[in-house]
């Protein structure tokens, strides 16, 4: 059975110290997995969606754990390319309280999935019967070659007419603004839906604006965009954050509501927005996919891990009204 | 030595699991030990009154170990009724931050206690030099022949001359508001002490008011109340609620502070309450009641686990205003 | 894409205190999930086997662990039926040490397969492609409704033209000698494979004998089965026991090596034996199954939780010869 | 209601690293509960009888819990005398393997009950309806007032017609041979049932002989014994002893199987030996204390902690040979 | 190599239960190490500078553990002075949520450097190329010997030419206002600059005044102190605190920013501002100095531990005005 | 003040699932540091004597970690050459049980160490005062650059009248034997003390004989070889062994007693037996290193991580024959 979406990049072993200890007093560590497009799929996987998710992997313990976890939350991974050289990307992770922010430590280096070249993944097979791609800027940051393939897979959805979705997701620590700014721009040309945040914009594309319509304005005027959302974080504390997103499409603005998250765990709570987003944008409705994609990742907000074990059952009562009683 | 209190109920194994976990995601769950009477029991032992539980338990594991946490909590447990049938209650909890609330899933149908029947309690015995008795409206939603034996108890309880309190304790996953009504509105003819909050009013009893003091005169113009208690609780997030409760008695309100709690673990905190407030009225004070109360129940907050592992050192402390420094 | 291999059964939630701890002495249990076919359907998966496993859950964070948790090792469980009703099995396992056998209670009653009825599954979708049934005898166990479903389903895999095997796996807390000999005798008529001990064959075709060669004699006798396959544990103490097994088919007794476990968890290592004999039997070669089953099932020994985490590289290392050194 | 046996000892706060780590690798402790009449009251609490502990405890967090811990395994501790004044023992515990032995360090000098002095405990009150006293040769060297308060205990177990039992128990850390031989020389002439090993017999009675029978017979003719017990240990390896016991009355040996142990913890087993033993010398059966003494110490070894967490039902199955299968 | 910075005074070991359980519920405890001027050590070291510690341990497991973990966090425990005698001080800590404070219990009587004396520390030596010497008022409080030695240090201090700095730190656990004063107003003829409280100001020296201002002021009068820092918390709740402090210098007040901190453990926080501090002094420079101790200790409520795990180039990030993204 | 040991090589983070699990199972894993050299380091340093551990290190939390745990167990780390470059290398390790073996998972390409090259390390100033130089022949595996520091290393030390021994350690991960053989044969050169195994000996030197004596002979014949040590493991199951060492030295053969060692964790043991030995041979006593070095080593089989936590004293114990009772 063909899945309706796939995703694409890298996932990492994720390790980090409980408790808000630092790495260097940690003697125990938590295992979790997490990568963007991983986090995405499996969003949508919980909320009811039939995703995979396309990457590359060594065959060791360190790999096989990526794909199992990726299954156990739902998502296919019948699609990874597995090899047997190559390492598994870790990445180290702190959680901190005001005034010290949590911290990655990044140990990818020489991945598998950044060793991926075109002509790797079948992509034509892949695409059969998908009716969405959804990549981020990770992935092309990886290495040139991961860039290119990221660039065979977007036409080869265009060529499926497969709808395309990509996250900005700018990581100063993989490339530079410029190289960003060069892949990116190219890759847009193949993108129905832009998600961002004002910043990244303004790294990678150099638009700024007064507001976010602006912003939106000047993006979908430069690019062949159909819509673009923007996610907004007020983050004064780390243990406490308001949350909210906008989308623009064909000049217009769509607003959702603003969530006071109490913070567990805020990594791939941005997937998980892009997770609700094209939940809705699915059902051709964007007010939903907006209202879904926040909603879920203010969920997420408060859950341990990378993956937003969330249910759509929850999130539509949270989008109903929910309280914050114990329903007994 | 005969008991000053007596209380009756289920006691379920509580599973959890650590860190804001889902049980999805669980690997290990925490075992802690949770029923409403069973709760309220240990609260008044640990504020310095002898206490019995009455409940019927499965002579396995499990059982056994609801009745070992209740005595290291300070309660007898010489009356609770063994049998090698049936089984033990359960119920699993997620522990949530906003916006999504904790959650309780119940697995207790069949349990021993929902077994139980009239006779099969000696409660003559069981109240001999007792002075209080207290259940809630948990226990006859367990079933119709848990339902009888709390009207037996009650009576026997009228019959011995041991005051009487009632948690209203709403269940709707137990039983329906008809029932809850027809049965509770019985019991009230052998109550003393109503605690309840102002929905659980409405949904049980279809009582409606203004403020506090008309719901609290018209429970007590219904039924032959002396007291009535309503707790309150804030909450909007769930890390940090404001807590208090109000008291009526003979046409005049009773209050206390508001406590603006930090949420470690908000089960139980209700049945702190009560033995608070049992606490004060076994003085026959009910303003102490009340004192005592919110303020043992406002630190159970802060506790993990259903129990109150307060003491009474502590509550006075607090009613004296003790600040939040470290005292060293 | 069709799976070679499915079983049918129960899966359940395990809980189990770490360290050889008591249940009564319990803070934390480790929550595994457990269950004969799936473990059996876990097993084949890690030898390179794409397999599905059937059951009925109740759609609860507790029945989609079940699920997630197979998925995770590779299971199919797209044919799972799902219910807002009944329960999730549960069992709770303490690990002893000489003198103290390992002990399971079981809190399985009306757990959602005990429900399960003829007309459930769709059979005939199910068995499409499919080469190899697997099922046990604690399946008909659960309740008469699941023991009609479990005739239904192994009339439908011979109608099928698919392969079955069956482990006997008595269990007395479930059912008695009689009802299990009826029902597992009125299933022999369809079975291919017989995996049993001399105990339970004893116990439930009252079939007794000087030797394993004449207890399958008279098994193959008695029943129109082509392969009767026999565990061996000598369990001396509870860390370290020895274990091989055999096999029996037109008259030629098949042997293994024997191999010294040292004991993590011994539980499913009977499953993951039939795992390894269905492995080899789908390559038609039951030296190999033989070979596979009791190598696979001596590792399972090492391994915590029911589920046979191995990988097919390591049974093949183990049938080679490698020693007990590090690797490195 | 009275209590059948009462002992009287120190119990202290166990800390042990988990999994074998040395104290130099913690970062988190293991608390238990232990001390020899403590231990030995919770093993005749598990075994059916009605027990009760004295001790002098500080009442702090450290020895409400100690006193919390016991009535969790069915001790009554309504005898324990409060102070506000000293400390709580406290013991640490290194978890061996060969060739490295465990190893213990004890930090409890200063402790409530080293400062218990005669007069304190109303023995009168605390033995009316008790049966049998025991307390161990730990006790009397906390302090030359613990000795003293001993003999009072003794005397006055003797005047109310309390059987006696004492373990030796020689602990070198503590007191010298000369004041262990000359204090527990003069308790002789109280005690009923002597439980020691060879080792201990020697080193605080100078008592040697070439076998058991020649020791307990020295030692009943030297001292008005009616019981002499040794337990004999064998342990060439830390994780796997051979142990069992011989009993002595009237010139005759008593004997009972030995087992073959694998061994979580044998901190605590003597004591429970000692529980077993009186248990069955309550019914006035010796070879029934003796077996159920053996068996029910053979099984603690399998239990973390100080305390014997057994069931009697256990200890019969074990002594009618259950063997080591999981039983399902 | 010689030191910059020797600070002399006793290090215990901390033990706690996690997650905000209640000392009578603890089953496990985890071990920390902590101690006024060994963490102002850590503190200093993170911060780049070489430390040394002085003290008297016990050569026993928890001695040496003490002494490991200041190594480990960059200290030299050369000077330590080993005895085979006496006892290692422990501190158990409770963690609260408001309204319950945290609460700390020692068990610290008859610890080795309580029988410190003057003589045993070779001063001279220690103190050769050292530059800065630190002690609190802990260490006077421990006992008449441990003042005399603490004078001792102070007057070697003085005659080496080393700087001295004094945490006032009143424990009313540990000695009385008398006593601290009479000690305390010795002390500060050898002192260059003083930590302190307004509160603590007042109950040893009796100070009181209308602001920080004339309170320092009155400091600087009485005693020949060249600077005074005075800290400021703002505790309305238990988890979220804010945090700053002024010294004062020849008239003038020093200002830094104040920061709302998310606590994770608050414990040792003064300690590592008097770290940042003296780094600050250690350049001349007393506003760099209020502004490292006052970021670094902000930081330090989110470490758990006693001991300060940051890093210099995290303080000088948030001195820079770094935010609470996550960095990546 | 000079350290008498100096080692060079590599040391890594090592992370495991703990109880056995598979690193496909783990949700938490144990942080330990491990490398041959520091290790040997860690050794000597328990046992007395002064050391210091040079390598290369990445200026991240994963590096500090590694010198802060050296530091924490008496290792000085001043000699550590720093980078802002490279990596830390890791290694991921899963315990077995028989007939599973225990299995390293190295991730450690491109660490710093990797990329260290001659002129980096000071030698001539590390060397100074020195006694002893330790490495083995993991240190040249790493990489061309790390092979040839480590022959300037041999070489300095040589230079500077420093005794050198050589743990040949073949790693066939690393290398292959025709490079190690070549490199280490060139290292013999510099080389006073060989460690060894008949295994490495025959894959790196292509070494044979009937016995150690013949081997040990034809090694001190091809090399300018003082003394050959090689250790003998015998692992017929993998929670139990045995463990001796034989030592060579002009013509003579030295032995000590063998130890029936229970496993808590293998690593490291050859590196603590090269402490022992080195420990030995400072005091110029061959007999005595063997009997430490082998007392030690099986000491450390039952000690979690690679460092070996003994202590003098119980090595010495052990020598003199202390049994397996607990102390106390």
């Amino acid at each position: 059975m063909a899945c309706e979406v796939v995703t694409f990049g890298e996932a990492m072993v994720r390790l980090n110290p409980p408790h808000f200890a630092r790495l260097e007093q940690a003697h125990q560590l938590d295992l979790q997995i997490g990568g963007a497009e991983l986090n995405t799929a499996v969003g949508l996987s919980r909320l009811g969606r039939s995703t995979a998710w396309v990457s590359r992997l060594t065959n060791n313990p360190l790999g096989r754990v990526i794909a199992n976890r990726g299954r156990e939350a739902g998502v296919c991974t019948d699609s990874v390319v597995w090899t047997e050289e190559d390492r598994v990307g870790l990445y180290f992770l702190e959680f901190g309280a005001a005034p010290r922010a949590s911290s990655v430590l990044y140990d990818r280096k020489d991945s598998a999935i950044s060793r991926i070249a075109p002509g790797m993944v079948p992509w034509a097979k892949v695409f059969q019967g998908v009716r969405w791609f959804h990549v981020t800027g990770i992935t092309p940051a990886l290495s040139t070659s991961a860039a290119e393939t990221t660039r065979e897979a977007l036409q080869a959805a265009r060529a499926a007419n497969v709808k395309t979705s990509i996250d900005l997701n700018y990581r100063a620590k993989l490339w530079n603004q410029a190289d960003a700014g060069r892949w990116m721009s190219a890759f847009m040309e193949f993108c129905d839906v832009l998600i961002t945040t004002e910043e990244d914009t303004e790294r990678v594309f150099g638009i700024q604006g007064q507001d976010y319509e602006e912003v939106s304005a000047k993006l979908t005027k430069r690019f062949p965009l159909k819509i673009v959302a923007i996610t907004l974080r007020e983050n004064p504390l780390v243990w406490k954050n308001s949350w909210t997103a906008i989308a623009y499409q064909g000049g217009s603005v769509f607003r959702t509501r603003s969530y006071e998250v109490e913070i567990v765990d805020r990594l791939g709570a941005g997937d998980s927005f892009a997770a609700g987003l094209i939940h809705g944008l699915l059902d051709d409705d964007l007010q939903k996919g907006l209202d879904y994609g926040v909603a879920a990742s203010a969920i997420k907000h408060s859950i341990p891990g990378d993956f937003a074990w969330i249910n759509r059952q929850e999130v539509e009562s949270l989008l109903k009204g929910s309280g914050l009683r114990i329903s007994r």
